[in-house]
């Protein structure tokens, strides 16, 4: 018989030799319970107690478009609810080379080491796909971190609508407070409408910049900049640093010329270097003094309940167009009208009233 | 017997002496109808000959909450779409005291007097109120402009949603376009999401802005500035023209912070005096290249494309949330959840869930 190790259809498999490995037994949950018998209560309880695994099982049913794993999902975060909101929330975004992926291993690696934080490393990424690989929070690309127990790293959930993928990493957040990560980054690509979604979840949103004018920054989408409470310049080392140091002035012009945000916080610009770890302590003090800020002046508080709410006025809205756009023969009405509608033939509130007329009549 | 004039009654009024004056007559429509006859060819023939008059009324058709008035109004819309289209649409913004009135009078002027154009001035607020009077597209705002027959000013559709007033100001391009005006204005405030509106509805947007940082620039709304296809700085004149200038520069360098925009036209930063009238021909050069050149690659005919389309799913989409957040009881229900929601006892998603499954099971 041949050994399992060189059995290709054991390979990978950690066969030990062929020695049997006992099952790993989870010491939170009874170990005759298989992980498709847990109650909510098992996962919350898991959760709670800081178990990775389960958290990860938990995430994994969240993720899962079938029905039985969403009302699982949704009993395990109703009872995680109560024990969450105990963090501090960050967006961070920038364009592909602004080098997010070391600046997220750097700064991970400093508020674990340096501040004893738990940090949960998340993603928004509408366009990535599970099976192609993620390209965001991808363990590879953040090598320290991905090596801390204090870290949970969780790539992007897979493709879907901008306000499922959203939706799905939002409920993350909350699993994640309730297994004690004190700290959550949300990653963003900084090219899309993703950045809105990110906004919407975090208490700061964190600009990722580079030094320079012209094709560097032409990836970052309009608008980007007006939602950040503090941008950093990275490549702030070696030759670069005049040129970073120049960016940073040029970006604290441009934000002069914008009104005071409704935190009451004028957003900062720093220069770091991501690589060479520099001026990364500044960082976090900036993010510390403003969450200090904002709690003060009452904002903190406010931000929470206003995403809470536009999450709940958003999903009314998602699925209403949902249900509308998935009504059967929808789309090839919707195509027909259109064209009417770009020959000047019916003007756009006419064509879509009679789709609506036909869908309300059809309910 | 009192004399007329001496009348309180009637003062104000052109009583002519005593004289009893002729009825007006329409001269595009037979004396004998009245404008409730008025069949939606008739509309449409005034409309197309540049009958004032039947241009208004069709407008407050338009705006009218009556059931019979929209219909009418839409059949008129409809036979007034082909010959719409033909014309340069132009939003202009800017903070309050950015000197957006007199701009806007002596643009038009400039535009009427030395261009022979025929100028629509539209204006989207949803704040105002007819009963309160307009606070914009007001005729004792443009003095010059309100003289001159060749100049359509409407104040905006008295207050409504946002999506409804917007709807209404779209509708009343086509019928200015109809009955030829080949420049339309879109003012609005610069302080709410009324500038996305406008600028899914023009060509070309126009941001008034004024020398100086802080306080004058407190009111423009953030991601605004993002939107501008042109800037132009007023009141650079006098003491005032360094400042202007400095401003200008300052703008400029912000913008080049930017990604180029979608339609491959670097914004434009220029300074100017309404007050003094210099400077006009220089904005109007600009916006003509705008036109020129997005003509050439064709984005003035994609963007157009974009927003009827834009304008069919927008509408679409308002009137499914209107459906729904009309359902009896729906306002309770929602302050319910809402507040569950606020006090962590369901998630955003779940309550969402349980409103929606009320409503489709209540259709």
């Amino acid at each position: 018989m041949q050994h399992p190790e060189n059995n290709p259809q054991y390979k990978g498999l950690n066969v030990n030799k062929g020695i049997a490995q006992p099952p790993i037994i989870n010491p939170y949950l009874s170990g005759r319970k298989r992980r498709q018998d847990y109650s909510p209560d098992d996962f919350a309880d898991g959760i709670r107690k800081g178990n990775i695994t389960i958290l990860s099982q938990a995430v994994t049913l969240l993720e899962s478009q079938k029905e039985d794993h969403q009302a699982l999902a949704q009993a395990v975060i109703e009872k995680c609810l109560p024990f969450s909101g105990n963090s501090v929330r960050i967006g961070i975004t920038g364009v592909p080379g602004a080098g997010k992926s070391t600046s997220i291993d750097v700064f991970g690696i400093h508020l674990i080491k340096e501040k004893n934080r738990k940090l949960a490393v998340l993603a928004i990424d509408p366009s990535s796909e599970r099976s192609k690989g993620s390209i965001l929070g991808d363990k590879t690309r953040m090598e320290e971190l991905s090596r801390e127990p204090n870290a949970f790293i969780r790539p992007s959930p897979s493709a879907g609508s901008l306000g499922g993928v959203a939706r799905k990493t939002r409920e993350t957040i909350i699993l994640c407070e309730a297994a004690g990560f004190d700290t959550i980054f949300v990653e963003t690509v900084g090219v899309g409408q993703s950045e809105t979604a990110v906004h919407s979840m975090v208490d700061f949103f964190l600009l990722i910049q580079l030094a320079g004018t012209g094709d560097e920054l032409q990836g970052i989408k309009r608008g980007i900049m007006e939602m950040a409470d503090g941008i950093i310049v990275n490549k702030a080392d070696g030759n670069n640093i005049d040129r970073a140091k120049l960016a940073a002035a040029q970006y604290r012009n441009a934000l002069h010329l914008f009104p005071m945000p409704p935190s009451g916080w004028a957003p900062k610009v720093l220069t770091y270097s991501g690589y060479f770890k520099l001026g990364i302590t500044e960082i976090w003090e900036m993010v510390n003094e403003y969450i200090a800020f904002t709690k003060r002046n009452g904002y903190f508080d406010f931000r929470r309940n206003s995403q809470a709410k536009y999450w709940m006025y958003e999903s009314i809205n998602e699925q209403l167009k949902n249900h509308f756009y998935h009504t059967p023969d929808m789309e090839t009405l919707l195509a027909a009208k259109e064209q009417q509608v770009l020959n000047s033939e019916i003007s756009s509130f006419k064509a879509a009233k009679e789709l609506l007329d036909k869908y309300f009549k059809a309910e």
